[in-house]
């Protein structure tokens, strides 16, 4: 089976200029098939702010009233989505940006929770892996926001970690898939020095880190979703600092943290 | 030839959610291969001036400083066609959302003017035609913001009616292509009387209207590009109001404005 490399990055690439430009860089020349996914919360922030709407967030998630789906489709689908294509297009990568609406690839289903109103947030019901397919076949690399949709009309949000996930889960029947989830930190950390890397996590470790409240509450559902990305069938999955992503790409062990089940 | 149609719909429709339903039920039931370009200016009008930015109009072109062009690719790029395309998806019919940056699709030029500082606005310089043909064929039908990009990294703002004129330019050699601008007039019109619409508008007597001040000034970049288009091989260009497409799909030469060499 081919090689398709799916990367995450999150806030501190996408607000920082110049770590985007140097992750651009480094992105295009990965030569694999490949996929972006990215966030872009501080951005829907700060443009909520300015146009007065209160941002509520509950458990690192963000509660999603109806002029809430509107900021995050203008700054996720609009603004980061389209700087990122277009940053790509002048590096000589061929980008399609993309949200789960767009030709259908990814179907989610509306929140329902009796405790929290999430609003329009939505878990995801389906990935069509056949366009996705096809537009990685014919030189295409996808870049995809975390946008999805309900197929009544309705778009959602969808937590940028758990599309990568259910990406990586989806096409690891295709790909030989390697998931890479690029953020701030160098890896899992075991204490409170940014240099305290785990370079390998097994899913008995996780547990007992996660027992003793070692391992951070934003962690956790990161974690849960990349260890059954692993389980469904993904070849490898890799945290990392965006920095160090042409290192994790060539398959150095000893950066960043590499799960294992 | 395959038929192709390329519509065109502006402020009129997108604004209003029971006219853009409306318009997205008439377009699905469309059955021949089809491209859809929408505007936004409105929206994007009420965005900047929400976020204190101001909007500077000339010659009904929007003046596109570095701060605007971000309000446009929000709002173009994500809350309008991503609106469209879940609504296009709700309904059975697969579209794709794409900018000029996607797929690398359409490729302009900054204008430059020594008159008038246009900002980030962009003169279209190629149209790719190839991703977009594979598109339609594998029954993907483009929805296009308005937004280009200048293969340099920069998004560009591109009028709406001038890239669905280039897509019918470039794409009428490959199928007999029809464009249809839906606005808020049911064609052109020769009096004051919205009901004064001439059924067929050849270019002579367009340059006559012209030379009497009988079209008005907002209609003329429309028409001239819209002359372009069919100069260039499109087999019809055909201006109607939004609610009435269905019939000019359908070829009834009674219904809006049909232009002819």
């Amino acid at each position: 089976m081919e090689q398709l490399l799916i990367l995450k990055i999150g806030g501190n690439v996408i607000d920082q200029p110049e770590a985007l430009a140097a992750f651009l860089d480094d992105y295009v020349r990965i030569e694999s098939k490949k996929i972006l996914i990215h966030g872009g919360g501080k951005i829907a922030t700060d443009v909520s702010r300015a146009l007065g709407i209160e941002t509520q967030m509950v458990d690192g998630r963000r509660i999603t009233s109806a002029e809430t789906l509107k900021v995050v489709a203008m700054v996720y689908g609009g603004l980061v989505n389209k700087t990122i294509v277009s940053g790509l297009q002048a590096r000589g990568g061929n980008a399609i940006g993309l949200t789960g609406a767009d030709a259908n690839v990814i179907v989610a289903k509306k929140r329902e929770d009796k405790k929290i109103i999430y609003g329009y947030v939505g878990d995801i019901a389906r990935v069509n892996v056949a366009p996705i397919i096809q537009f990685l076949d014919t030189g295409l690399s996808p870049v995809f926001a975390p946008l999805t949709h309900d197929g009544k009309g309705a778009l959602l949000n969808t937590n940028a970690d758990t599309i990568a996930a259910a990406l990586a889960s989806a096409l690891c029947m295709h790909y030989r898939t390697r998931l890479i989830y690029c953020f701030d930190k160098k890896g899992v950390l075991v204490s409170a020095d940014e240099n305290a890397v785990i370079p390998q996590l097994t899913l008995a470790q996780y547990h007992d880190l996660k027992a003793k409240g070692i391992i951070s509450k934003g962690m956790l559902p990161k974690l849960e979703e990349a260890f059954a990305a692993l389980q469904s069938g993904v070849t490898a999955v890799i945290l990392c600092h965006a920095s160090q992503v042409q290192l994790a790409v060539e398959g150095d062990s000893k950066l960043g943290t590499t799960l294992v089940l």
